[in-house]
């Protein structure tokens, strides 16, 4: 039974439910999302969180902008609209998904503008439905090319997570991984717990042993001894925002596990929505990198680890150079040695 | 002002005295230790930790164990001397300073087996003191040349605890920029936090602030990131044992840094005393490693962060190979390239 990340509930006048992440795997509790301010601080405080997940959550941003104020004529909403996606643009600055996502929203009501309030805001709604049911079926697509890169008997290397938590649907690396699964595969999965906030440990984890796949959780720093015993024969990780020569952006760690795996002669793969293509760029050094408080370091559950005053260095992503990356799984397909006209021609697809 | 990390309080009916490192940073506390069981534990408990701060504690296992009962003959006293030595022995399995140290004492005891109670216990003792002495004399000999290899201006990257805190003395490679500080040069420290005791972020970064070294905490995972960005000049850490080809066991991670130091074509030091050589294993392969708790990677601090039933691999140290080691500095000198033959010519000198 898969869990579900984002949800709408009701029509026009409903609100968004999400599983808020940051009490996983303690406790499992939903929040229901009822205005653009604080579905901006559910992105912010990683309540919802994956770059797939946080598009989906965020298209949901102008339905609730449109509820107020309720007598407004379409061109008041529009105005509430267009703020709510520069807002949501600003609660994180590294996934490109959500900047894909609003402006998929933002064009469609700005073509919207002439309709009545109640249709403009059911066309809303329409379309936020619809960028949810894609990422379900893009989740699907994802993990059928991925399950081709997981051999029997693997073992299997993943980082942060990329599972159904990070998406709408049933995940990106962790989508290949429960097709494996249904496969009748058998493999094993060792989860790096992914400092600092350790999405590895709680998210993932959870997710593998809800689907009963056989899984070890390591520290971060235990990943090359593990590739170095032989247990390691594929790393498989999501990816924030991919540019348009392949380097990629993930969770911090994720380019010391491209190096490690490198070196050990491991393939490398990332798995990704090509909404997670910013053609904008043309290499990784143009990816903005979120740097996260230093509290999640230094006072992890609110438990200092470090003496006052030290200094902390904690962005929350790092960049894997293409030439580290084995392929790149979307749902159009496997890009091998992942290269700017590779890339170019496997987002032509239709 | 140096730490006592270990010392004697009192003659021979004294205890032993050590910083409760479990605590820091957020506690100084110190603990007395009046029996063998309750040394035991300490070390068991890393309560005292550190390759050579082990042995230098061990050490006075036999001074403790000779004092009951009062009045035991010699013979009685050697028996309860060679128990707590297999005992102590049980401790910890892989720094090999603690088996150093304690046939050291064994031996003593030995030949000091047809003396009168009271002077076996002196010479004991005044063995015992002798071990610390010489482990602060040998750790300022390493910092002198350990200093050498940090250029003014550097960035060192550095990982677990090889300070004050896991010596008698000053440290291992921490005692090397403690003498690079005093000579004037100015570096920057990058302290990886070490998952899953956190003993950078808990013991080297607040023994760097002390001594107004300037560092920045970071999570294990970013190393290869800072590495990338030009940052680091030089990995340097500590050891807990050494083959007599040069592999070397030290905390988990120091492998995963090794490589992506190699990758990235920086210099990777360790700096150990002579005592952390183990010419009875040809390689690394027979260096036998610990295994920790999942507890502890589980639940940091009490607080649970993975879901119950999840499997765990904690090996607390793993092995470099000698190749992708630089030099290790030692109280004799530098060993560059190490293999046996330099390392057996290092050992010989006076």
């Amino acid at each position: 039974m898969p869990v579900k990340t984002v949800e709408w509930l009701g029509g026009i006048d409903g609100a968004l439910r999400i599983i808020d992440q940051t009490r996983l795997p303690g406790r499992f509790r939903t929040l229901r999302l009822a205005s653009v301010d604080r579905l901006w601080k559910a992105i912010r405080r990683l309540e919802v969180r994956g770059a797939p997940a946080i598009g989906v959550a965020a298209a949901f941003g102008p339905v609730l902008a449109a509820q107020k104020p309720r007598a407004a004529d379409t061109k008041s909403l529009l105005k509430n609209v267009l703020a709510a996606t520069r807002l949501l643009a600003g609660s994180r600055p590294t996934a490109v998904n959500l900047f894909w996502a609003l402006a998929r929203c933002r064009r469609l009501a700005l073509a919207s503008a002439h309709l009545s309030p109640r249709r403009f805001r059911e066309k809303l709604l329409a379309h936020a439905r619809l960028i949810l049911q894609e990422d379900c079926a893009v989740c699907r697509k994802l993990g059928r090319f991925g399950a081709r890169l997981i051999p029997d008997g693997a073992g299997v290397l993943t980082h942060c997570n990329a599972g159904a938590l990070a998406t709408a649907g049933c995940g990106t690396a962790l989508a290949a991984m429960f097709q494996a699964r249904a496969d009748g595969k058998k493999f094993h999965v060792f989860v790096g717990e992914t400092r600092p906030l350790l999405q590895g440990a709680r998210l993932t984890a959870w997710e593998l042993l809800r689907a009963r796949i056989d899984c070890t959780l390591i520290c971060d720093s235990l990943a090359a001894q593990v590739m170095k015993e032989g247990r390691v024969d594929l790393v498989m990780a999501g990816a924030d925002r991919i540019a348009a020569n392949g380097d990629a952006a993930n969770k911090v760690g994720t380019y010391a596990l491209a190096v490690l795996a490198r070196h050990h002669r491991i393939p490398f793969y990332l798995v990704a929505p090509t909404s997670t293509f910013d053609l904008s760029l043309r290499s990784g050094a143009g990816i903005p990198i979120e740097q996260r408080p230093a509290r999640e370091v230094i006072a992890p559950f609110g438990h200092r680890i470090a003496p006052p005053g030290v200094r902390v260095y904690s962005p929350a992503f790092d960049v894997t150079p293409r030439r580290y990356i084995t392929a790149i799984v979307t749902e159009k397909g496997i890009i091998r040695s992942p290269n700017r006209a590779r890339i170019a021609k496997a987002l032509r697809r239709p």
